[in-house]
């Protein structure tokens, strides 16, 4: 099988603020299968400086495309010299049977991290993907300094963003999210994917599950602080599939530091994302 | 037939850095359809302040929603106290043979003029609809100021933006444009559009091209200036689809005032319009 790097390639580049907004495929040895992700790089990285890195994760039914085009972000991070990483939100093109028939489980529906039941196992790899291919190719072929590494990300993607910051301390410097799945075991969204990829042992949800990661903290693992934005209009907090108010006591009880802001008025989507993109890349660039 | 006003529908509302994302629907007497826009309001807007409203108008195979997904304009919309407004590129539904048959012409690709050829004349009216049914509409029933009204647009929009400044200069205070079709009768978009939508008389498509319609000014329409921005590596620049040199040097002949600005690497897409969005906006506020 071929590496990752070696199969790197250029989709679509476009100029933006004076940096590159470039889209790229790669053949993935985690999924077995080309993968797509999108990076925005600041005019610095153009120019060829390492510059620090923010990977966001995406939601359910979307792509590596969705943040780059809805969530206006490019313009500040140009201006901090902060690049953008997204990848895609599952494995494409598996052909597994009834991968696309819900919108909240299977294709646009990976949940970041690694199946282990079958016939998922084979394929859906994100958090292997993310951690073992994205990073060091993007790491090894682009302008970006992976010692300073921040992630965030929305909904489904704030659940990813969450766990992968609590499963793997060196390797992000900060986190923040966007109205996060906060405790997919106790939620709908997060019992249909979890029993489809982790089968029935709840011995393995909790470690997905960023609620329960925090509670088992013996103290704080980001002692800077988590960011989060919750709009209160939010259809999906209504339905109690985020719980911010479970990550929030677990945060508490580690004595992790949290801002968790609760905005009247605001729904789950990229309005409610872009009204509060810059103060999230704010967050980032003052801890990278 | 009913009025505009009467058959109002919100459809959606989203709140946006303190102000308001919409999307309406409304029956038009103009197309005979119902027609679809989108207005930002401010936070003061919200409040109940009329405030000067910039009307956008966007590229084939755009809808309302285009501009208001990706051009990021809320944040400095809002900071700046300016409505933005923006409407579909054509009717629809209107069930003509060949409608939705090519991406340039028919459904997506009104060209903000009133057709006289058959079958388009009787709907494709989309110069009538933004005058005589959706600007009414909109001060009448939204706390806008048609007194303080700009215009812009992207590519087809920029040709409407241009052209409907230049046929209605008592109505926009301010124009500017993104990568416009400053001059479409010497363009295959143009000709193929105005053929179908004209007929032959070449008399009638003078009055709906740009270039043509400065060139016959006798002062400058503008005097405060037009702005217009177009990226280098525009594809459709190459094609010679866009032709700005043309209306460049109309405005010369004409003593109108322009600012067209080239900026290497840019593209014609929503990254490029991004990227100077916020000058736009600016160039508008300081004249509304």
């Amino acid at each position: 099988m071929a590496d990752a790097a070696s199969t790197l390639k250029l989709n679509a580049a476009h100029a933006s603020f004076g940096g590159a907004q470039r889209f790229y495929e790669h053949y993935s040895s985690e999924t077995g299968l080309v993968m797509k992700f999108s990076i925005y790089l600041p005019p610095k990285a153009v120019e060829g400086e390492k510059v620090p890195v923010l990977l966001y994760l995406a939601g359910l039914t979307c792509t590596e495309e969705t943040f780059m085009i809805k969530a206006a972000a490019q313009r500040l991070a140009a201006e901090l010299n902060v690049a953008l990483l997204t990848c895609d939100t599952s494995p494409r093109g598996a052909g597994l049977p009834g991968e696309s028939e819900s919108w909240d489980f299977g294709v646009g529906a990976g949940f970041y991290l690694d199946a282990t039941a079958k016939p998922w196992a084979l394929h859906w790899r994100m958090e292997s993907y993310i951690l073992h291919d994205l990073l060091p190719l993007v790491g090894a072929r682009l302008p970006v300094d992976l010692a300073r590494l921040g992630i965030f990300g929305h909904s489904m993607g704030g659940h990813g963003a969450l766990t992968l910051a609590l499963r793997h301390p060196g390797v992000f410097k900060s986190v923040s999210a966007f109205a996060p799945i906060a405790n997919p075991i106790n939620c709908p969204w997060g019992q249909k994917a979890f029993a489809g990829y982790l089968g029935d042992n709840k011995a393995a949800w909790v470690q997905h599950d960023a609620t329960e990661l925090m509670a088992a903290q013996s103290q704080a693992p980001y002692p800077a602080g988590i960011l989060i934005d919750q709009g209160l209009a939010d259809k999906f907090l209504l339905e109690k599939q985020l719980l911010p108010e479970a990550f929030e006591a677990a945060c508490a009880k580690a004595g992790q530091p949290l801002t968790l802001r609760r905005h009247p008025g605001y729904d789950h989507g990229y309005y409610f994302i872009q009204t509060f993109i810059d103060e999230h890349l704010r967050f980032h660039a003052r801890q990278l």
